[in-house]
């Protein structure tokens, strides 16, 4: 069966022109809806770094025959096939098998892959089962590549130029092997045949129609970028894409685009890079040498856990409060019991009172606050779901705001007000407008 | 053209035998990792619900060659396709044209839908420009049904006893097309065929292989049932899916399997159903009028923010304490400086002191901390990256648990920590083995 399947119809690549990939991901979850495929577009993104274009992406359930018939006609079509899922150690995984039977051959067994296996569950103080060692077994004329998050190693086959990969499903197992290993090959074997670059520049606060009136008018002034709107409950993204045979010609374009965009953008854009919002806050944060500490109603936590998945951050970030209930308010904060009385749990003058309040328990340069109404219930006279007040206490005295977000939705609501509280957080310390 | 793309290989259905779909996503978006497909999953679970088996998903860019064999190919294998995307008025959508000219037809316009398009507009104060009226051009022979959130139309092709669908991709469009048109009219063509039913199980604390050990073999004992894993650094899932001609039967296959499933897995099963964990937390203490404070280090809010999520949560979360840095711990907590200079902040007395701590100072029933070594850096002789220790306070004391979580990575580990230390709460909260 090799014979034939390596025959491709596929035609040569001049230079200039990008070599095609095709993603196969694999698992009747995928298929029953039960789980979102994100490894497509992961690796699509990846590809795309490398001058890589995938030209189609396809999905099919745990069944042999579809697998096999999937893998072959993309290795028909293409110069790069990733095949992604089914090697996990379970009667459901059926990827080695389907492609081990396509290519005619048997399984061997990987020493290297054994010992890996072994090691990884005597790391973790564990046993390891026959089934576990079943991962050492890899079809006989593919590379095995020890997985350095989990046991199913990747497997290769090259042949006639063109490149198999077969790589477990587990995101983090998936991105490991890529970064280490698949995407290096593929730019030993393919780079610099095309050159595809991209820029990402970041807003929030703007919704996606005011951004395309304000940076509108790009395409007809650089025909050779692509402008993408990618709006989120955190902001809306734009990521500009060149191009071509010539990095220098692309760049210079892309320059041109750029000062577009930030001259037309700027108040509203905080990153001309893929950092996001709780990375910029944390660079600004590290660079200056400043400590930060948080107090959060409606979000429950998530601005100080977005803001600690940043490494390193135990430099700067010193600690949080949740203060879901009036009594944490008043006893964590020392909040005025009479502020809440009056005002209410969700008004500027107790957000502001956190923030104070927070900022000197904590001993630290700058301290944000949060509190509003989530969703679903919980709207008052005059609050409606959505309605949410965030302060900002610094050396220079507290800045406050409110929003009305809307019933978009509880989680929606809480990204939201961290995407706009981090907003002012950053505006105050660039010395912005407000 | 159209000749031949009706006449399909796609064998006849008996009764008991699931009909078969396939869904064609089109988005250069989607293909250079920009966004992620979510409208798949979507459909899938629609179609699973409906009784309709997915048999495979493509993706293919905004290209109108590979867009028309894409559905070309579907339209030959299966009896329900659904087209997704590229129907947008700007340039860059080309799926109508691609579907004409597969046709062999032209376009007409239609004036339901070009009075709709004027409505849409009219109705925000804007004007209508011709490149919105194109919407209302629909490729000959299709049917065209107003899209009750935007602009673009859905379109039908029926033939031989097939339904080939076209729909918009943003979501909130495709998902309505769907629910008030495609769904129901897919229920009146196929309905009664099949029946597909899928119950859920979650687990915790045990890996994929080890889970597998032991409920495997369920396959043999019921083979018309079908069992998938599915790891995340939250636990492994199980998902269940019978399928049959009748309802009864299915009900009661899927009765034996669980019944398998739930006395082989029993300590590591939280929940028979689709609440998560942080759900299942919420169901018990608010069940039983119990209230919770959480104290994180290394998780840095993601427990109490993952918690706050569920709604209604403020009816038992009380407080949380994101304590950082060693200060925190000390002036929050009130943990004994001596404990942190002996043990090190990452250590059983610590974490246990941190949740008896959090408990006194909230007045609640139950207190749950962590702390740990979240990486990429931050090891310490004898504790390396991964190193995490857990307590859970309650009214009958403190238990504690050490884990190594490996170098699995930042994000993963927290995720992780989090779920190790809310089983921990629900095994002391309903009594089993720690």
């Amino acid at each position: 069966m090799i014979g034939e399947i390596t025959r491709s119809t596929a035609p040569p690549l001049p230079n200039g022109r990008a070599a095609r990939a095709r993603i196969i991901t694999i698992g009747d979850e995928l298929l029953n809806g039960i789980r979102v495929d994100t490894n497509t577009a992961w690796m699509a993104e990846r590809l795309t770094d490398l001058g890589i274009v995938t030209e189609q992406a396809v999905t099919v359930g745990d069944d042999e025959t579809a697998i096999a018939a999937a893998v072959r006609e993309a290795i028909e079509c293409v110069g790069i096939v990733i095949v992604s899922g089914g090697l996990g150690p379970t009667q459901d995984d059926r990827t080695k098998k389907a492609i081990a039977d396509l290519y005619g051959v048997g399984m061997t067994n990987r020493p290297e892959v054994e010992q890996a296996v072994r090691g990884f569950f005597a790391e973790r103080g564990r046993e390891t089962t026959p089934v576990n060692l079943d991962q050492a077994l890899v079809p006989e004329g593919f590379e095995a590549r020890v997985n350095p998050r989990g046991t199913a190693p990747g497997m290769l086959k090259e042949a006639e130029g063109r490149l198999l990969f077969v790589l477990p499903g587990v995101p983090g197992e998936m991105k490991a092997l890529f970064d280490e290993w698949v995407g290096p090959l593929i730019r030993e074997r393919f780079g610099g045949r095309v050159v595809i670059l991209h820029r990402w520049f970041r807003t929030t606060g703007i919704g996606e129609s005011d951004l395309f009136d304000l940076v509108g008018g790009l395409e007809e002034m650089a025909p050779t970028v692509s402008l993408a709107y990618l709006p989120s409950p955190e902001g809306t993204s734009l990521y500009l894409t060149g191009q071509g045979a010539h990095e220098e010609t692309i760049e210079s374009m892309l320059d041109s685009a750029e000062a577009h965009i930030v001259r037309r953008a700027r108040s509203w854009l905080y990153s001309t890079s893929e950092i996001d919002l709780p990375g910029h806050i944390a660079d600004l944060f590290s660079e200056r040498g400043l400590t930060l500490a948080t107090a959060e109603s409606c979000t429950g936590g998530l601005i100080a856990s977005r803001l600690t998945d940043v490494p390193g951050a135990s430099a700067w970030f010193r600690r949080g409060w949740v203060t879901y209930s009036d009594e944490a308010k008043v006893e964590e904060l020392g909040i005025p019991d009479e502020l809440i009385t009056e005002y209410g749990a969700v008004s500027i003058p107790v957000v502001s009172s956190m923030a104070t309040g927070a900022r000197s328990r904590a001993g630290v340069d700058y301290a944000i606050a949060v509190s509003g109404i989530a969703g679903p219930t919980g709207e008052r006279p005059g609050k409606p779901i959505g309605f949410t007040c965030l302060a900002c206490a610094g050396p220079d005295g507290v800045v406050t705001k409110e929003h009305l977000l809307g019933a978009g939705g509880r989680a929606r609501n809480k990204r939201r007000s961290m995407s706009l509280l981090l907003d002012l957080l950053r505006r105050v310390l660039e010395g912005l407008e407000l």
